[in-house]
């Protein structure tokens, strides 16, 4: 660790504000990477062992944000962003914001405008790893806003983990974030539901993950599928030659059906036969299932009961 | 393909009754792996193909099942498999009855006693790719009956895919189906929505393939992940030290939050909040995700307030 410290002694002084387990990863590997850093968090105990390691606490967010030409700043939300700072008043002008913590795409544009009617350089971004892996390889943020800026953090940046710039809405970073935490969460949904089926017959998890992660999903439901189906997204071109909306449908008949038989939960399975209902009032129902993508780009209520096919 | 039906000669002579898209491709792939083969269907002329390769049309379902020691039925579903039988009257006694169309663990088990009524032996089966994949290496057939008529019948089965036995209960073949669908459906209905929220900002799905299949679905939610954890749902161990329900409650929100706002569909994000929401309700808002599998196993009227945590 010294010897990494005396190899980074240039990297350049830091701001992290709040101290959360997230806040700390942060700072932890800022200091690894030998930033000189300053830190400030409401509850002051939190920095105690960042202290102890080299960090400077300071008394005030003003006084935080003045230490560092960057702060990086890990609140609970936007809503604390905006209470925190608040006292801070002149003081982070000609400053570089670099926001993490979680919201929505308006939530980080306003934020951005925000910033700016303060003086402030603003960097929306997104944390894809849990606190541990924080500053490790194979750690991913995301950012959204000014090139410019983010080319001039990059260094700061890369010290927390792969830095990627997804374009200048400020908004990208958290909407890329949501749309990637929703693939995490419907796909864990999708195993854990599957489980309890064959757990109602007695089937333990760990053996119907054998066949589940062991041969299913990385040969029928393979990234890879995915990856070259995309483009006929972008084209709403869904060829119905190797199965139907239709046919998909009686098999999530045959799911909700099953799953009521079984005597377990059965939400998830009825609402997606829904969707897939709702394609096929749409016009999808000699397409492919990947047309769904036509119902979930449309609020709900604006879709009319039978749209013209692609 | 002359070389391979001599090679064969002497493969079990077998009857496929029913001639829709997969019923054909298994024909087709038994006559390629040199079975004598009687067919019938309700439209006859959905025959012809496979007569002109050798396969004899039968011109009643009595005359089909008995031209063969074993039957594969691929009907569009169980009703439809009565209908077709009744006509038959005695003709199926002795002989073997492997029923390859989809439906319930009930309808299967149901089918597997009517069958044994009728002094036929019976398998349940499930065929896990589409039909240009019947035959093929990688194919997959699940089977669950009698473990003897399965060994027995090995030969012919191992024509159409790899067989694989699942236990005694007639319906956990289909029940295995159900379940590794719904992970199928719940994984593209993620990718599909995620998709969706990105493209209202106008990012095309192509790119962000890229950031969701290139990166994030092979290194974050990896199938390894999930075969090491499914051990822990068999003990309903689910540390939250990574990570609680109430942190990805939060998450939850801000993507049903996001559909809104970005004016898409918001259905199925709300839904999937709202099923975590019922696992903080029964007591694991300090566990991981994974405790959604405990909501999962109940059917949702039976689930109290706040259960005991595990
Ligand atoms: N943890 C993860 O795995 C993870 C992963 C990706 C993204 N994130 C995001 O990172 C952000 C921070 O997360 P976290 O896990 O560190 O914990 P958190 O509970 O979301 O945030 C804790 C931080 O917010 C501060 N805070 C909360 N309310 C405050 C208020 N009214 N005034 C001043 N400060 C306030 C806390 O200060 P006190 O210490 O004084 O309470 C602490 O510094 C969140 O937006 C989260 O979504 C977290
Ligand atoms: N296709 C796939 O990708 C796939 C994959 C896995 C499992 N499966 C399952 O395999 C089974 C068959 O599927 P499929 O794709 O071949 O098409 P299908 O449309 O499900 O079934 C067509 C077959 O059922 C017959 N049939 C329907 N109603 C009938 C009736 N009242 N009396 C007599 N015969 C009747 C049809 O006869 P006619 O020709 O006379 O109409 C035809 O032989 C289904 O249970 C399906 O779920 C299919």
């Amino acid at each position: 660790m010294t010897t990494q410290r005396t190899t980074h002694q240039l990297s350049s002084p830091v701001t992290v504000v709040g101290l959360g387990p997230m806040g700390r990863a942060l700072a932890g590997a800022l200091l690894e990477k030998g930033h000189p850093l300053t830190v400030w968090n409401r509850t002051p105990e939190k920095a105690e062992d960042l202290v102890a390691r080299g960090a400077r606490s300071a008394a005030t967010v003003a006084e935080a944000v003045s230490a560092s030409p960057v702060t990086v700043m890990c609140l609970k939300d936007y809503a604390t962003m905006y209470e925190v700072f608040d006292p801070a008043g002149e003081a982070p002008a000609g400053r570089t914001l670099v926001n993490l913590n979680s919201g929505t795409p308006q939530e980080a544009q306003a934020a951005h405008s925000w910033a700016g009617e303060r003086g402030m350089e603003y960097l929306d971004g997104a944390i894809m790893v849990p606190p541990p892996l924080v500053g490790q390889p194979g750690a991913v943020f995301l950012y959204s806003g000014s090139r410019e800026v983010f080319d001039k953090q990059r260094e700061t940046l890369a010290s927390l983990g792969d830095p990627r710039h997804l374009g200048t809405d400020p908004g990208l970073a958290v909407l890329h974030n949501t749309a990637l935490l929703e693939m995490m969460f419907a796909t864990m949904n999708g195993w854990l539901h599957a489980a309890a089926l064959v757990g109602s017959a007695g089937v333990p998890a760990s053996r119907f993950a054998e066949l589940a992660f062991g041969w299913f999903m990385p040969t029928v439901v393979s990234n890879t599928f995915f990856l070259e189906q995309a483009a006929n997204l972008d084209k709403a071109h869904y060829p119905g030659d190797l199965g139907t909306m239709e046919m998909n449908l009686n098999a999530l008949e045959h799911i909700a059906r099953t799953s009521e038989e079984q005597g377990i939960h059965s939400r998830q399975p009825h609402v997606m036969k829904e969707i897939a209902e709702q394609a096929i009032a749409d016009g999808y129902g000699d397409r492919s299932y990947l047309s769904l993508f036509e119902v979930f780009k449309k609020a709900a209520q604006a879709q009319g009961p039978s749209r013209p096919r692609p």
